[in-house]
């Protein structure tokens, strides 16, 4: 019933979900090109995330900061220095490869935040050579992972497309600390591409080279960090967790009471862990055992994160659970190094006090979602495919169909089709029998097929079938609209 | 009134719309950074655009290629070759300037699309030195406007930013067309960012390194050049056009018809001119004076372009009309380069014949776009300024004020801001002066503010200001959400 990779990648492409990019050439490793319908379902995980997000808090807004940014804020982020890949080559082929993926592929465990020398130490140890070509490897070294640009007409303004969003908004938030007229907590998201020169991009549109980031970054003030003003909220709703203890065993269920008192987790931290877990459960409508927070070790994470929980989905395509996002308090780290290297002052005035704010960020790879949903939502049944996502993500909400395209039915199919477009992502479909056309949608995901035949022509009423349960109702042409908004949201 | 270039820098960076990119560096020259007011505005133009161009036929779809791709797409583009600025260096101080922009500035006209050579030698019988240091100029050069990449471990993989978004539409058009059950009229529509390493970039987001398009690329077939099925809706419609026959005098303002038989252009371009116009004038409600499409001249256009107007707006700020956009009739141009280039047949069978189908784009500059909208739509009076953009335009729709933060009135003025933040985008300000707070709103543009005083409390009303009249009425707190609706949908 899952699709495995090779599956999910030509239903992608065959669907007009995504594929590789400038495929006339053969292809862009780490690149892919979204289709028509692919693309739909991106703009409205997108919709759904900025509505969802932006509503925690009045003080969170959307902005969009450049791409290309200028080389002094990777100094200040560390970027230059830390943000490497270890590369080790092969001497007889030359292929460069990820050092710590070669060993997690031999040694089938993580090696991430391992040092160049250790991961060299543990290729000799273990005798690993070239997977391409058997010969041996040199010594790991670090890559930058960002692509340089060099910017004006002497090409001597050194810059990078950025390596994550979240840098624009760091850059930009004592003018907007200002604008927004000095309060805290201020989030500032940023939906957007995000570059990184990665060595082996793989599993489709999880690992690539350019992608689409969703990041909110909330600054608050520190001494406020073991409390939210509405924890009543999430106290009593329990998260899905997967802390370094449990490794190798099962997740664990607490409420967010019991987080903070037996994980210790600040309640500033907690809160938003309930609230990107009811984004996923109850907005994405994501089944919760395919569900679940993982904690990152000291090792693992970024050296900047004071707390590191991953956002993962168990995707069976890919072996298990994946990182889809992440939640991380970042401290000082961000707002400290732009103050350094700008020279000037990121410490503002609130409540009485003067201070650097702090940063948490909610992550979300957006590509690694859409990869998710299709995966998660795809299934075969005996004689269809349908992609059951929920009526907010599906590509099309509805379809028209004539049942045949003669005795005035065409006309006034079009006709039904061009009021309710006005409101709803809609198709018109006329060729092909009516089982095909119902294929044909229910497969991307479709969630309503309204048909006009002859009856409709007596009766004023036309066909509603449900994608998920195929059953269908018979709804007044006028009342189409009504019914189907209803239908649509609360679905 | 009008403000001039500064203002308009100062009211955009002041009020959240856009300022100069990593500003806390000092600023990053050719690229702006879009904050929270100037975010809204821009995704309302974006949403605007995608729900009007891609309703204008059914086969009409957005698509997201990637912003990076490889080299052999752009030897195809003709970009390699063809993209390039005419560059004179200064012998003395080094600086690289536009050859055609210090000729114009000099000679007050327009040097687009003149060779080098004629460059160069219109420097040298016009005697012009260095702007900046009065030194000798150099032969002018042409340089690669495009910012190059090396992807992959070894760098090996020549890439490029895109210097537009419309090859990424074209290198997807045979899977499109396939997808789409082999239908033309097709129309892929990309809006995103493209990047060109701009030698001079001015005019604040009127001429960026890193900009916003959003463009259509409507492949048809070339033997429906001079028809339009739907014809009727515009032969009749009136287009303010500004041909190369009356440069130095006045725009004309022809019927569609009238265009067909005086003008000699194909209706097929035709009809999409007036759309393009409805846009401006119905939809962003432009004044028709600000309006113009501008005829290039064979020596003006890209070479590719075999029908080329400009879409252009009035701009005080700018010293007159400016390009916001085009419609540009590219013939084969692009499929056949990619095709000689990928080896891959590009020739379709549609309607009994085999062809390379012809492309009419229709390009705009969001950014422009926003420009001119903040521009255009600025008015200071007496004792207020307005930015009064259309109600779906406008960063925010209402704002709701408590008249004081006390006896409730707060507590009943969130309860009605949390309603209403369901369906617009709302705000909500209890500080100042309900005089000042007015004030700030129409600064930004805000549509309606809201206000629940005492008489709430017993009447169950509040009092609803229009930003352009400042005229108030009393809406049931019930009703509120109804009536604020269609006040939107009527504006």
């Amino acid at each position: 019933m899952i699709m495995n990779i090779e599956e999910l990648s030509e239903f992608a492409r065959k669907k007009g979900f995504f594929w590789t990019s400038s495929e006339i050439y053969g292809g862009f490793t780490g690149f892919y090109d979204y289709g028509v319908n692919g693309t739909l379902l991106k703009r409205k995980f997108e919709h759904i995330w900025r509505k969802y997000f932006l509503n925690l808090n009045d003080n969170f807004y959307e902005i969009e900061p450049s791409d290309i940014m200028p080389e002094k804020v990777f100094i200040a982020s560390g970027h230059i220095t830390n943000f490497v890949d270890p590369v080790a080559k092969c001497r007889k082929c030359g292929t460069q490869h990820r050092a710590d993926h070669i060993l997690e592929d031999f040694l089938k465990r993580n090696f991430e935040g391992i040092t160049a020398e250790e991961l060299t130490k543990l290729i000799k140890d273990n005798r690993i050579v070239c997977p391409k070509c058997k010969g041996e490897l040199a010594d790991v070294k670090p890559l930058v992972m960002m692509f340089p640009l060099a910017v004006g007409a002497e090409g001597d303004i050194k810059a990078y497309l950025r390596p994550e969003t979240a840098q624009g908004a760091y850059v930009n938030f004592l003018r907007h600390f200002n604008i927004l007229r000095s309060k805290l907590p201020l989030g500032l998201a940023v939906i957007g591409k995000a570059y990184r020169n990665e060595i082996s991009p793989r599993n489709l549109t999880t690992r690539m080279r350019e992608f689409t980031q969703a990041e909110l970054q909330i600054f608050f003030d520190p001494n406020k960090l073991d409390e939210h003003e509405r924890w009543n909220e999430v106290k009593n709703y329990k998260v899905i967790l997967y802390p370094v203890s449990q490794r190798g065993k099962k997740t664990i269920t607490l409420s967010c009471e019991e987080v903070v008192k037996k994980l210790k987790l600040p309640k500033f931290y907690v809160w938003h862990l309930a609230k990107v877990q009811q984004f996923y459960l109850e907005i994405l409508k994501i089944p919760e055992t395919k569900f679940r927070f993982k904690e990152l070790s000291e090792d693992e994470r970024a050296f900047y994160n004071k707390i590191h929980w991953d956002i993962e989905l168990e995707l069976e395509s890919l072996g298990g659970f994946k990182e889809v996002g992440g939640v991380h308090y970042r401290g000082d780290y961000d707002l400290s190094g732009h103050e350094k290297i700008s020279k000037e002052s990121h410490k503002i005035f609130f409540d009485n006090k003067k201070f650097i704010a702090h940063v948490l960020e909610l992550s979300f790879g957006v590509d690694r979602n859409i990869y998710a949903l299709i995966e998660l939502f795809y299934r075969k049944e005996k004689d269809r495919a349908v992609l059951g996502l929920p009526a907010n993500l599906a590509p099309f909400q509805l379809a028209v169909f004539p049942l045949v395209n003669k005795g005035n039915l065409d006309k006034l199919a079009k006709d039904v089709y061009e009021t309710l477009k006005k409101d709803f992502d809609a198709v018109y479909d006329d060729s092909g029998s009516i089982g095909k056309r119902y294929y044909r949608e229910d497969e991307r995901g479709t969630f309503f097929a309204i048909t006009v035949d002859y009856d409709t022509l007596k009766t004023d009423d036309v066909t509603v079938r449900f994608r998920d349960t195929t059953k269908q109702i018979r709804v007044k042409i006028k009342e189409l609209n009504k019914t189907l908004m209803q239908l649509v949201s609360s679905n």
